[in-house]
């Protein structure tokens, strides 16, 4: 076998984590820049992991009740303008289409940057009576807005995501609506990708245009920055009123009745990549890794490559058939390759983040074992190979997988929980928010002056205005760290992505 | 419960096949017109049908090795404009975006008519060595033909496909794998749309812009029109040329790969509905049925209601649980709405196709026992509900699936056979051709202007030119249809969507 080839360099993530990102991103064969501004190509590995993401989130949307659907990628300009706030917010980021082969349009096409306005036209001649309430579809899709600064998944001019959207009788069950599926992406954050988040509102300033109330939830990436990791919103009656939407109630009046609309998009991936990643590359939380174990065959001579191929295939045909990781089956790859030694291969899928590495060679056929390593993390202090009876392999390789997805969930919430830090007076917030980041909570009396003096002097925004029940070990705020002025909230600032 | 409700009409499907098909997919939910020119919503319903397609033929895709990736939406002109065949049979239906935001872009930028000009030059950089062959890569994604007759499913400017993008080292393997997706194609066409078709390759004139060769499979709709199911292409080293694609042979020399890619889009639920539907409305092969089973109450007082309540929840889950339809479980929804009469319930859902009802009522809850009955097809003669024991519900559900499936196919080959003629001289093709309708299988000397005249006489256009060991009861034509030289090729015309 050739000797290991070389690595392209990698940046290093505590000194340079922007660039880290990028490498790995390129490293893992994530995605690649595409011959187009802004874009990216999502490659073979890449995708496996959104198609995990995606599943999940689907199921789950299914399971409460969503229908698929799909809408046109262009919406005609008159449409967008409808709602006044809505255009305004998008217009700066939409494409335009102008011309249809050969001839100029008529009127110009937006890509859809998100599709309140397509739902808000169609949903008008759908939606007559109480009966057709609620209504409850999503579609996944892609959106482009046209963003000038990108990079790989978290802003990208096109991006794929899901768009939830639902009308219902009442304000209080859309306000419901909004808070279940905001409580379903914490699920798909917390139990799939492992991150842990603060939710609540958004600001007026950070809200979605054309919204009542935007819910989110934030995360914290590896170098202490924020992450918004989807959004719910609670569009009250305003575009059923823009669209005039309206339905005949049980009591014969026409009422206009009320919105939500939520979106998860593949930005998730990015999280992923920010918050489990270390210097070797990627850590993947095991439910959503497109292989959970890599086998590496060991062998020297021609009779020991064909007892070691044999014993391989049995050892994967095993964990296929026995081994179940939750509602999972185990997916194996067997690394085949003769051209690449084993240290090589050692590298190749640590570097992509693969939960667990089997060696199968002539010592462990012998010993009727199998040598399991698991991906180190940098963060524990020791880590061993083990030999693993055959008979034992599926029961431990599962349980192996069930503790890396705690551990990581676990570990995600320690460095939050190590990096929010409450601050009191101005100096201090400007100060911690300078030298160490994180999310700084602190009181806020509500005023857009006192949120734009924040952001202007650390560069820090609003991220979120957390529900009661979380951050409970921290003493609410008195006054706002601006004005000191009453506190009317508890207010979570960070630098963000 | 109030009277059965008024039914919008439906266009006869003898009379007016067109009209009648527009009818069934709004009066089944399939999907509506969207305020936008050419483009359409997908339903829930038809979109649970086009999942369930999509599913399957993903399966497929990546049993065969294949890994999905996502390119992006938008082609600069430039790179449209590389390999000129395809950008001459593309340009006419592309869509141009010319402006991001409220600046004008220096380039204009496509919006993918299709992929061809995006793998060429991402994969440009991929490909360096023999070892990164073959390539095996897909993509679910939505493309824009700017088409000026539209119809829903079946031409619309946006559509959802598939299309599958492959390089391999050497022509034969290229050839290999068109044929294969091709096959795998078939299979999900007979064994989940229950279709069947003549596939061979297009002519000159009909391939695909920048192929080598184009493979087809067509199939009859109920009117005797053909529809293209979908297309694979082996195209040779066009685009690896164009975009000066090279990998380092094993014997060192730099030589440019062979290329394939294949499209499979939603006009197959048009197909679907054509090939299968009747003037009752939908029906629907039982593996891509969004819901195997309906199962529908039958009481009239309130204690009744409350025996039979729990008698249906009782059989869903005994469904659920124990049925069993190759490999899916079967999809049941209770039918709970009580503004509705029993009856207007059963038009409800033979007009989407449901393959399956049932009735529960406090007869058949005294018996132990539900009345079973089957969507009924207008070709079978006899039709009976059958009272069934609760004790054997799920293997005869199960059964009635498995048969249903079958029988659909079946059916479908019958009409494909009845309604495809062996012609010989020219007055019997356009006498056959507009008369009669269907496949027309005739002699092909080879030449355009043949075709060409074929077309202006009769509006039908060449198909397929079937692979050996189809229409094999066809006696080979030994002249050309139109100018009585040698036939070099068997040649299937229809009229065509």
């Amino acid at each position: 076998m050739p000797a290991r080839a070389s690595e392209p360099s990698r940046a290093s993530r505590s000194a340079d984590f922007g660039q880290w990102y990028l490498d790995v991103v390129r490293d893992a064969e994530l995605a690649s820049y595409a011959p187009v501004r802004g874009c990216i190509v999502v490659r073979p590995y890449g995708f496996a992991l959104w198609e995990h993401v995606r599943d999940a989130l689907d199921r789950r949307i299914k399971e409460t009740g969503h229908e698929n659907i799909y809408l046109p990628l262009l919406v005609p300009e008159s449409l967008l303008e409808t709602e006044a706030e809505h255009v305004e917010g998008f217009s700066p980021q939409v494409a335009w289409v102008t011309h249809g082969g050969a001839a100029a349009l008529t009127e110009r096409l937006a890509i859809r940057p998100t599709s309140e306005a397509m739902v808000g036209a169609v949903y008008r001649d759908l939606i007559q009576s109480y009966r057709d309430l609620p209504v409850l579809v999503n579609q996944w899709a892609n959106v482009v807005r046209w963003e000038l600064r990108t990079r790989p998944f978290l802003r990208t001019a096109e991006f794929l995501w899901q768009e939830g959207h639902t009308f219902h009788a009442s304000a209080a069950e859309a306000r419901e609506e909004a808070e279940r599926m905001l409580d379903v992406y914490r699920e798909i954050w917390e139990e799939w990708l492992a991150i842990p988040t603060i939710r609540g509102r958004k600001s007026e300033a950070e809200k979605f245009p054309g919204a009542e109330v935007t819910l989110t939830g934030e995360a914290l990436m590896g170098d202490r920055r924020a992450l918004q990791m989807g959004t719910s919103h609670d569009l009250g009656s305003n575009f059923a009123r823009a669209f005039d939407i309206r339905f005949l109630d049980r009591d014969n009046e026409r009422r206009h009745p009320f919105g939500t609309s939520w979106g998860f998009s593949w930005r998730t991936i990015g999280a992923v990549i920010m918050v489990h990643g270390d210097q070797q590359g990627l850590v993947l939380p095991p439910r959503i890794a497109p292989i959970h174990v890599v086998i590496v065959p060991i062998w020297r001579t021609t009779d020991e490559q064909v007892a070691v191929e044999s014993a391989t295939a049995r050892v994967e045909a095993l964990l296929r058939d026995q081994a179940v990781f939750g509602d999972q089956r185990i997916r194996v790859r067997i690394d085949r390759r003769d051209e690449v030694s084993p240290g090589y291969k050692f590298n190749h899928w640590e570097l992509r983040g693969v939960p667990i590495r089997l060696e199968v060679g002539p010592r462990e056929i012998a010993a009727g074992a199998v040598v399991v390593s698991e991906r180190v993390l940098e963060t524990d202090s020791t880590h061993a190979k083990a030999s693993v009876p055959i008979d034992r392999l599926a029961a431990d390789v599962a349980a192996r997988l069930e503790r890396l997805q705690a551990r990581l969930l676990e570990r995600a919430a320690v460095f939050q929980h190590a990096n929010t830090h409450r601050v009191s007076g101005w100096d201090e917030l400007v100060e911690v928010g300078a030298e160490q980041g994180g999310f700084l909570v602190t009181g806020w009396c509500g005023s857009a002056a006192c949120e734009r003096d924040v952001h202007a002097a650390t560069g820090m925004t609003l991220r979120v205005l957390p529900f009661d029940g979380q951050l409970e070990e921290i003493e609410r705020p008195a006054v706002c760290v601006r004005c000191g002025a009453p506190a009317s909230e508890t207010a979570v600032f960070a630098r963000a992505y």
